[in-house]
């Protein structure tokens, strides 16, 4: 593995798509990562499939964990409905741990590669109130990736990166379009139809178009 | 949610269930949760089960979690033999980022339900050499679960405690006969037949062998 070896969490959303068209764009070698956590639909993880391609990824897994067992989320627990509207606080489509959950899975991963680098799509600025999309966790994981594994112990410079941190969604999304990133190829709904239709309504779709709005670009999301 | 909740990770080895009965002699209230993360045998998730039972915990989960698709170590891919004999070094039955992602399956559990205890029967003296069983480790993982969650968000004061971590492997096993465990009912070898009896040669059964000889306890591991 060379020293530009990455593992990118690619859910097939927005943001994360744009992360891989960023580290791609910086020369990484990308390998990335879907995690089906029994999230309502499956959709998104064919379009991480589907992108990881088109963006030149040297290869694409993914991996299936089944946080349903322990509910707790709008995401993965069929009772608890999508909320319709903005919210405040955090929102119960709060998955409990689960980037520090995709993280220990890319970092498996890393290790098992020697890929000294992690991409990750959080961003602190429109982050929909989750603990877990701040700096300062990204920080904290990094100090515990290089306690934890062989490459740390050994010397090495394990390196989480989270370009997205600290872009506004349009700016995201003008970052991505100067890629060529294909926004209508992404899924960032949190209750996509089977064909990828997205709601319009819940949290994720409104962030998402009001960030084309801000961004002035035309909102590609085929909506129901 | 009472403040005694807790999750216990318990493999159904002997270190966790030693855990698990220390716990329960403290008054947690215990939630044990088994991962199968594609481990060579499933009988030793048939005895996490049964011992979840009978030291009184309060429910038991399984979650599963395909490392497989990974590789990297002998105890989740098959092309990679078990060593019969001591190494140096961090062995090749070391699974990428293990104790990182069992406490974040952990953490996301401890979020549902509220429960501000971890319990992980990680140890730094007969350690197998493994990076994640250190004390560091933990105290790093305990900072990032403060900053990753809804709890430590809302000022909760979540604690990982790993209280194997200074003992020997007869201290562990004279601990656990003080407390009433049945250590016959454990697996600790790495490839178990089905039926439970232990290879005799692996490092865990020879770690395990080493410390029922040095507790002077009588060893109920049956082997093949």
């Amino acid at each position: 593995m060379s020293e530009r070896g990455a593992i990118v969490l690619l859910s097939g959303g927005l943001d994360s798509t744009t992360v891989l068209a960023i580290a791609r764009s910086q020369g990484f070698e990308c390998h990335t990562l879907a995690v089906s956590y029994g999230q309502r639909h499956a959709v998104e993880l064919q379009a991480a499939a589907r992108i990881s391609q088109q963006l030149g990824a040297a290869e694409h897994r993914q991996m299936n964990v089944d946080l349903a067992a322990i509910g707790g989320s709008a995401l993965t627990d069929s009772r608890i409905a999508v909320p319709q509207a903005a919210t405040t606080g955090i929102p119960i489509t709060y998955v409990p741990a689960r980037n520090t959950l995709f993280l220990s899975l890319a970092l498996g991963w890393a290790e098992v590669l020697g890929a000294p680098h992690i991409f990750i799509g959080v961003n602190a600025v429109d982050y929909s109130g989750y603990p877990d999309c701040r700096p300062q966790f990204i920080t904290a994981f990094e100090s515990l990736a290089r306690l934890a594994t062989r490459a740390g112990v050994e010397g090495g410079n394990l390196r989480i990166h989270a370009p997205l941190m600290a872009m506004s969604k349009a700016e995201i999304i003008r970052a991505g379009q100067a890629l060529g990133v294909d926004y209508g190829q992404t899924v960032s709904c949190y209750q996509a139809t089977a064909s990828g239709a997205a709601c319009g309504v819940c949290d994720s779709c409104r962030l998402r178009r009001e960030g084309f709005l801000a961004a002035g670009v035309a909102d590609p999301t085929r909506y129901t």
